[in-house]
This record gives structure tokens, sequence and C-alpha cells, in this order.
């Protein structure tokens, strides 16, 4: 076998065997295979595509190409859930305990935020204490005993992913379906879950623009989970505004205790909801997803879910008197507080523009190496469908920066005001 | 400008602006833009193509991207002609001293051969003495003072094309007609010629496959003529046998010095004619070319284009007594008769199978590094439209190697030999 024919036969459209899948990985990853050898197969693949069964070995071959972690010893279905990302997206720190408050399995790999996008590492890290490098044995026993945990991604688990996501960036070869469904799926498999829910999200905010291709990412990765005889789910959602109404790393834990406590926002409130009870289903802990978010509603009531959080928090180190008194998280020292140039009505919050302000804060990383502001952020005052006054509060930010002007301006054109406004009837998809 | 946003604009089929061409030729060659970033554009070009103006801009580009040879001091039309490579194709070394017989100067730089294809400067060095390293001055000189001179590509010319030929090498992207007509035309446009006459071939043993392609490639070339403002013809030939009889290094310049004298092969001997008596044209020495071809045959009567050979060729330091007793040249010590294992007539020597042979007889290079038996090759007894009785000689193989077995079966099996022929009736293409 030879790299030149199998990048020919991706070049003239045709279907790549496993055993030329497999070889592109093993030798990619082990250098034999040079850099620009791959990323000619990469846009190969970008423009000729894959189908579903490509795909599939792909994925396979992806997740074999280092460690995987074996859960088996820990009792019951584990469950899994990913979200591609968005503004305001700390559904995982409320679905998590909710869902292992009923007796889920939630052994998760998170990811640190870049860009707009924030990532649920740094926001437990903006909780004092908190780790997240607990070694495999702990993470592994930490599930056992209260159902969930949370940690960074192992770096030693697929490798074949770090080494073409860091090439597709370079080269234009990112916005591929067949390579990000690989991308994550492989991740997502190589942790080792028995069962994952996808939250496939589009809008400006997020990876996917628009729900044509969203939809068409989630049913590949569903078809992933299938061919590899996994119990793989996905949601897909809209992202026309941020997520909740904080963006920022302690803001949005605040959100999380909020939402957990039964007082949170709307949007956030019902994507967990129904998140969780698909997830409970999955678990096989519930029948159907009616039940299930039945149980779950009853458990944001009588505590038990927020003290699963607290749990989960204290069990990685995290001081839990900061969540029993949010108001003990640091503020930051410039808050600036936001005004409506117009009266109507909130038709759309344009979330890459939120999300960028708010790392333009402090509160997000430009590059990987950046530091980040735990208190940094902005929490909006108005969501779409919202009334608004000439003069309202819009929305407020926290920073410790000065000249501030820029981000204002964008913040406050961020918000898509008119005269009227007509509700969004798309109320997510379910593929599986 | 990013490199990021011109691959991301081919990728999705948009045309690239004379500007974005400049930086990415200028920065990949100072090693700013990686090969794995040129690969993933070259791929894309590849796959979404070209127009003749984006082509034009990046053999321009390419032509400027490192010295370019300037001949405005040798007095009149500057002649240069190129093939795209074929099996037993020795016609520069004959349709050079035809030409500059009568007036015309050229200024040729050539290549060696590599695979089964063979190259102008291992012929020429096939005859004892014989230079193809002159020195820029002595080059120009002997163009000024005899007409012709013949050279290797000189290293400081076009670094873009070197880089990127190497890169498309190793990552499938060589059959591209954009990318081939590129790579030729930048070369010629650096050696300084005034007028080019190209020779695209196709059949199995060319490097395009079929008319269509090469048709293709012919037209793309000589519009870069056009809009690069230079006097570029093509001729479209076709490559279903061999050209001459012989294939390999000394026995063709053996066959030169028999076409020079009259008696040459007729396919290389029309295509010798035909091709001088467009160039001599494109040279203003003639007004058209029945008048020109008519003078290229009286000079090949009255000796004067082989006594331009003899001049060309002692210039450059060959030792002429080969020339004028070709009996001189060194002769292989296996001498192997193919005989017909059937009747009928010849209707096509698969040009690709004896490249190779003689490739494996010593006559040519697998690798660049490999050393050349200039003695070795094969001569054709019959040729396409010639009847054979069973048992008759067909081909001789000459080496000195042993062990020929297999490359005999090869020879044997590459000529089709059917109980009927039919004329092909193509008869080449002029695109001007």
């Amino acid at each position: 076998m030879d790299i030149l024919d199998i990048i020919g036969k991706k070049r003239d459209k045709k279907e790549l065997t496993r055993e030329e899948i497999h070889y592109f990985i093993k030798h990619y990853v082990d250098g034999e295979i040079k850099d620009y050898q791959a990323s000619a197969l990469l846009m190969a693949i970008y423009l000729n595509g894959m189908n579903d069964l490509e795909i599939s070995y792909l994925t396979d071959e992806m997740k074999n190409s280092g460690d995987t972690l074996d859960l088996s010893d820990i009792p019951g279905i584990k469950v899994d859930k990913h979200s591609t990302g968005g503004v305001g997206d700390k559904v995982s720190l409320v679905l998590g305990p909710m869902v292992a408050s009923l007796g889920a399995k939630l052994a998760k790999m998170s990811g640190r935020g870049l860009g707009h996008t924030g990532g649920t590492l740094d926001k437990l890290e903006s909780i004092p204490g908190c780790r997240i490098d607990l070694s495999e044995e702990e993470f592994k026993k930490q599930v056992r005993e209260i159902g969930i945990a949370i940690i960074g991604q192992n770096e030693e688990l697929d490798p074949a992913d770090k080494k073409l996501y860091a090439l597709r960036d370079v080269t234009g070869t990112v916005a591929s379906i067949p390579l990000i469904a690989s991308s994550i799926m492989s991740k997502k498999l190589a942790s080792g879950a028995d069962s994952i829910l996808l939250d496939v999200k589009f809008g400006s905010g997020a990876f996917m623009k628009n729900m044509k291709d969203a939809r068409k990412l989630a049913v590949t990765m569903v078809n992933i989970g299938k061919n590899l005889g996994k119990d793989v789910k996905a949601e897909v959602t809209d992202m026309d505004q941020p997520l909740g109404y904080a963006v920022g790393n302690n803001l949005e834990v605040k959100e999380v205790i909020d939402t957990l406590h039964g007082h949170g926002p709307k949007d956030l409130t019902e994507l967990c909801l129904n998140s969780g009870s698909i997830m409970l289903v999955q678990a096989k802990i519930f029948n159907n997803e009616n039940d299930a978010k039945i149980a779950l509603k009853e458990n944001i009531q009588n505590g038990k879910a927020f003290e699963k959080f607290v749990e989960f928090i204290s069990r990685q180190g995290g001081d839990k008197e900061y969540l029993y008194h949010p108001e003990k998280f640091e503020v930051a020292s410039n808050i600036i507080e936001l005004y409506s140039k117009k009266a109507g009505y909130v038709n759309r919050i344009d979330a890459l523009t939120i999300g960028e302000s708010s790392m333009k804060l402090g509160g997000g990383r430009e590059t990987l190496d950046d530091i980040i502001d735990m208190s940094a952020g902005i929490v909006l005052n108005k969501k779409i469908g919202d009334k608004v006054e000439k003069g309202e509060l819009i929305a407020t930010l926290y920073t410790n920066k000065d000249n501030t002007e820029e981000i204002e301006k964008n913040v406050i054109e961020a918000f898509d005001i008119k005269k009227t406004f007509k509700p969004n009837k798309f109320e997510g998809i379910l593929i599986e």
C-alpha cells in the first residue's frame, strides 16, 4: 500500500477501504506519511467527501491510534454527552449533576475554550480549588462512587485527532463534515462511554452556521455510532443567541447554581431537561423521556441535583462554600451597564459577537497560551422575545480591563431590536 | 493577505487574483508558506481547476521566482521547442540542426530521462566528450555563432517549479492541466526564447493518456502564450508506438544520424519536417510552412543539416568521429533478437512497455541517482502497419545485463499483432 495510491483514490472520488484508512492513520501518526501528504488527502476528502462507512472506519482508526479508556469496571451504562460548542454553553455542568442524581454514570472528558467559545474545563477551574487533572484511577473511582467526574482530555488518547486537527487548522480543511464528525466521535469513543448524546448547534456563535449542515453533521455522527455499535443520539439546536444569560467563566458557574436551584434561564433549563431525559433513557434508568423529565424536575425541586453538583465539585477539590454562597466568587473591578438605543423586541442576539466580546474582556483566550480572567464576561439582561424600552438595560459587562468602548459598541449592536417579533418555531430535532 | 484565505478561495471554487498567486509563489519559495499548505492548495487546484488567466498568472509568477535568461544580445528571433516526452523521442537532436542549418537560433535547455521516458541530455552525453554544462556566456556565444546549443536547465531558473514539482510528485497532484501547463511554460519562458513550439504527445508512453487531455493541455499552453505576449504554438501528436525504431541513448543517436542523412524512420522524419517548418515560420525565416519544408528537405539532401549537427556536437566537445563513423559507438555485450509468435499486422506497440523495458535493460533510470548504460536499449524491427510472419524478427534488445526473460516476454507482448490492420487517420493537430 502507498499513500500516493490512497490520495489518488480519494482525489478520483473513489471509496477508501478500511485497510487504506488504517494505513493512513497508522503511518501519519508514526510520521512515515508527511504533513504535506496528509493535507493533500484532507483537501481531497474536503472536496470529494466520504460515505458513512468510510467516516466510520476513519473514526475507529483514529480512536485506536492511541490509548482508549476502559470503563468496564464501573457498573452500569456509562453515558457521555458532547456539545459542538457555543456561547454561554454551560450545559454539562447542569446536566451532569442532574442525571447523576438519578443514578446515571457520567465519565466525561472536556475541553478548554478557544476564541469565542467557552470550555467546561475553564468553568470548573473558576471554582477555587477545583481540579481537572484527576488520574485515570481517581476518575474512575469517582464515577463509580458518585456517578460523575469531568476531567481534561487524556493526552495519550486519540493522537491522530490531535495531529490531524492541528493540520486542518492551518490548511483550510476544518469545515468538512467527515473530518469534523470523525474528530468528535473518535475522541468520544476513545473515552469509553457506552452511550453518547450529541448537541449539534447551529447559528452565528456555533461551528455549523446553518441548520442543514448541523443536521447533516448530526446524522453523520449518529450513523458512525450505528456502524461502530454504539448508542449515539444527536440533538440539533439553534444558537441565535447565547445560551442562558451569562457568558464568562465564574458568571456561568453562578448561573449553573441558579439553574440547579430551579431558577435558571428558561432556554438553558429546557435544554438540560430535554438532554437529561434522553440520556436517562440511554442509561436505561427510565423507559421513556417523559418519566425521566418528571424525575429530573423533581430532583431540581428537592435539591438533589444541586447536592450532586456540590458533591462532584468538592470531590474534585473545589471549595463548596462558593457553591453555597456564590457571592464569594470574585467580581470584576469594572462593571459596565449597556442600555438600548431603541425600543422594540429583541429578535436576535449575535452569539459570535457576544462570545468574542467576552473573550476580549478577558473571559476567553485568543490563543491556547492566553490566561483567562475568571471573573470577566457578559451578562445579558434581555433575551430573544423580550420587550425593550429605549434606555433600558440590555447587557452588563464584567472586566478588569479599561478602554472597552469598542466592545461596548459591538455588544449593543449584537442586539437586533425590531418593532415586531415573530417567535422562532424551531424547537430542536432529535436524530437517533 | 493570508495563505488560508487563498486556499479557502480555491477550495470554494473562486478565482484567484494575480496578487494572491504572487503571494503564494513568493512565500512558498521563501519558505513562509509551508509544504503542507502548498499541497492543500495544489489539491484544491487539481480538483477545482483554474481558468486561463489564473494559469497565466501562475506561470508568470513561477517564471519570475528566479533568474531568467536574457537572449536579447543574440540577433534574430530565438526559437525553442519542447516535447512533453515520450519513448524514442529524439526529435530535438534532429530538428535542432535542421532549423539551425537554415538560420534559426535555437537556444535550448533540456532535461534528463526518468522512468520510461528518455531525455535529450542523456542522449547528448552518449556521444563521447559532449558537454551539457556550458556557462551562460558559452551557451549564448555558441547560439550566436552557429545557431544552436542544447544544455541542462540552469539551477537558478524557476525555483518555484522545482519546489512545486517535487511536492506534486509526492502528493498525488501531478496530473493537473493547470499545474502541468504552468510548470512547462514557466521553465520555457524563463529560458528566454521569443517563440516556442510545443509537441504534446498522447498515448500509453506519453504523459497525457488520451487526445482530449492532450488537446486541452496544448490549448492551455498556447493561451498562456497569448496572455503573456509570447508566440506559442502546439502540435498534438500520438504515441501509440515509440517514435522511430531506436529506444536507448546511443542507439537513438545513431538513428539521429541516419535521419539527418535522409534515411531515418518515416514517422520521425515527418514529425521533424512538420515541426521544423512551423519553427522556421515562427522564426520569420519563411513565410509559409510549405516553403520551409522544401528547404528543410533540401538541407537533408545536401548534407547541410548533418554538417550543422556535427558542428553543434563538436562545439560542445563531442567527438565528431563518432558521428562520421557511428560504428564506433559502444555496442552492448548482450544482443537478443525477439521473434513474433504469430502472423499478421502490427496494430500497436505499447510505448510505455517499450520505454520501461529499455530502462530495465540499463538504458534509463528508475530514480534520478541511477547511472545509465548508454549502449542499452531496444531497436524495433517492425512498426505499426508492418506485415509480420510467425517467427519473424520484431525487436532487438541491447543490454549488458543477464536474466532478461521477463523483459523479452514484455517486449513481445507490447506488439499488438492482428489479422487485419486499419491505419490510424490521426495526423496531428496544430493549436495556434
